[in-house]
């Protein structure tokens, strides 16, 4: 008899779309972290999140059909949380700790969807923005990022044929799989999936996650992806984003309110979280600055994710700033997650070995590694630079300054002003990979 | 929905056999060519092969289960040629001949069926033989190999979990892919599958076949499984093999018949067969003797398949003896065919290039390498040296002397008789590899 099962090939004749977004919960948990606590305390400030292709060379209006990018967006706006999904977020440990999210806000996620966007195109670019109550735009980060980076995808594999896509996947696990044996050398390394936002595609994540935690056991802590968190029982892993400091230092009505934004948001925070949630990420105006002007209070925290800075050194000055203020830095953590890959987690790792505790963000080189996997050469799957990020907060400009100039983002003249408040100190130009 | 097929599911519990082979065409071409011509010509003489392990260090026996072992070889025995598969031998180009198989020979293969087999086990190892009508035993070779080649892979995969099947099969293709990609640099080359016999699976031979028509285009001519190339619409490659003057030197009543017995066998092929059909393998009982005693006409054949010197030292010898006999060897075809993979390709190739035609039988480094392709490290899935040999013709015992003694067969003083017939010059011990 014939093996094809008709009704399932022309189901898939009637195909009107293989949606990339398919759950609230495919989105990193600092998201939910984050929006309780904006929904708490800041529910009526207006966030502009707006995406930015730092890869202005790739010309993504190009690659991408609208339509289609339309159709995922849409899609996307139709989610809402399952039931067996809030249960889940109601229910589950997060970081040990039952019960993390408040009943009120659990209420307000229960009916939770994805704000309009705001779609054009200008110089072979998209402009995508999200405007509206934070509480809400915030939520379009990952899915608008995760959708745009699967269309490029798909846009390189359409003309490939049945048996290019096996060699291309084949190659995919092959390489992953040779980078999990190299991490494999070091058995009390702590790694986690970072890569939701710029993965090739949601299955592929899916394949990566399963892949560290067949390869590396216990030293595979979870994956900042909710959804795949529940689908493989992983700790859901993250904290927080830049976001916050941003907003917050958009908000001062003053240059000493905007000198103390950074720390603003750690204290809303502390009062929400504790234990390993509390983890500074200090790069938004300046490790250098934030450091130097930190209350102590900043020193209690668990650890710190250096973001812009080479990891190395940034490490380095966050073991001396704890020293300087009396704490022993093997209590402490630093979270590595900024463009790494296993040279550089190898790297990092071996240097800081003993002195700190430490875990690796792994992101865009474990989800999105295509390189040299296409059987006929080229540079289409090489992952690109996007981000979406605050652009306006209650329609004032919003700025990043970023221990590295290559990633500061906002008008030029905040940025100026940002930098006589923050200063220069510690600013070191670094080419940004992905 | 769910969109487990649940027939499928069910049904799947009741497998009782997945069948190795499932086609009389599941074999070498060159087994047809030579039935035909034992059909015509030497249809009452008995042969019995029997299975020869040279890599007596693994324990078969241990390895594959004996019950597993006798419903595949009885699987193999229920089955004749289906009425398109007859059809297609019919009625295909061999070589750009129609016709190559007679109609009476074609009237013969319709009711075929493979002969019984007897099994038994020793140290550790199976004895597998063929007794019988050699128009029948002869079409055991491969079939037994083949199925010996891929329960030894099962039993390796039966403890492995769903994901490291994942990475192993990843691994084996982008390997083989990697290949392909190093022979494109030579596009002028000709390459051929020959690893029906020492396969890791029927469906991976599938795979590489499917690998080598993607990536080398007209450079891969065609594959010696005629199954693989009824499917893929691929040229059946391949000639004749050591059977044919083992038999014909075990059937000789005198030491002057002994010695002529590799030229009759060269006699009754040519005529049944002509052009690219014309290959000789010279090296049954020494290269050096067959050269130096062959018949003038035996330099009128298009070619030569040295299968057991070093494949530079063996093509020389042949370039320099057709020289001697007057011909051209840019006229000429070498196929070599001994244990190759890519490195040896690429040398053998760059030292003969423009000199003589070439055409690479490519088997169980094509076919069966899945050296490092575990994700768990393992040597269980080396390829062993597994033959399939003639050992006894007419009741008499049967040898294969080679050029390299590691790959000599047969009963010690029969070999001795045969050595003072043929001499020893030229053999050189070579590591038989695979």
């Amino acid at each position: 008899m014939s093996t094809t099962d008709i009704a399932k090939r022309v189901h898939d004749h009637n195909w009107k779309l293989d949606p990339i977004i398919r759950s609230l919960l495919d989105t990193d948990i600092y998201k939910f972290l984050m929006q309780q606590l904006i929904w708490k305390r800041y529910r009526d400030v207006d966030v502009t999140f707006s995406l930015i292709n730092r890869a202005s060379s790739i010309r993504l209006a190009d690659d991408i059909d609208e339509g289609e990018l339309r159709a995922q967006l849409d899609y996307a706006r139709s989610l809402r949380l399952g039931k067996k999904e809030w249960i889940w977020l109601a229910g589950n440990t997060f970081y040990g700790k039952r019960q993390i999210f408040a009943p009120e806000y659990l209420e307000f996620l229960r009916d939770f969807q994805l704000p309009p966007y705001e779609l054009s195109k200008a110089d072979g670019q998209y402009q995508l923005e999200f405007h509206g109550p934070w509480t809400h735009t915030t939520m379009w980060e990952i899915p608008a990022l995760a959708i745009i980076n699967e269309l490029r995808s798909r846009s390189v594999m359409k003309t490939m044929r049945r048996f290019e896509l096996d060699v291309l996947y084949a190659r995919a696990k092959a390489k992953l799989w040779s980078k999990v044996e190299r991490l494999r050398a070091f058995p009390d390394i702590k790694i986690a999936d970072f890569g939701s936002r710029r993965r090739h595609s949601h299955l592929w994540q899916d394949w990566c996650v399963n892949a560290l935690k067949e390869g590396l056991g216990p030293a595979f802590i979870g994956t900042s992806n909710v959804l795949l968190a529940m689908k493989s029982d992983l700790e859901a892993i993250g904290t927080n984003a830049h976001e916050l400091p941003m907003a917050m230092a958009a908000l001062s009505n003053t240059e000493d309110e905007l000198r103390r934004a950074p720390y603003r948001v750690l204290r809303d925070w502390q009062e929400l979280y504790d234990g390993n949630l509390l983890v500074v990420l200090p790069d938004a105006f300046g490790t250098a600055s934030f450091l130097r002007d930190a209350p102590d209070w900043v020193a209690d925290w668990k650890g710190f994710r250096p973001d812009s800075a080479d990891p190395v050194d940034g490490g380095e000055e966050i073991i001396a700033w704890w020293k300087s203020r009396g704490e022993d830095p093997r209590d402490k953590l630093i979270v590595f997650s900024d463009g790494l890959d296993v040279e550089e987690i190898e790297r990092v790792y071996t240097h800081f070995r003993g002195r700190v505790h430490m875990s690796f963000g792994w992101g865009t080189n474990l989800t999105n590694d295509f390189q040299d996997c296409a059987p006929q050469p080229t540079d289409d799957f090489d992952a690109i630079s996007l981000v979406c990020k605050v652009t306006q907060v209650n329609g004032r400009p919003a700025v990043k300054l970023s221990d590295n100039p290559e990633k500061a983002t906002g008008d030029p003249a905040e940025i100026a002003r940002y930098l006589r408040v923050f200063g220069e100190a510690g600013r070191v130009k670094r080419p940004v990979l992905v």
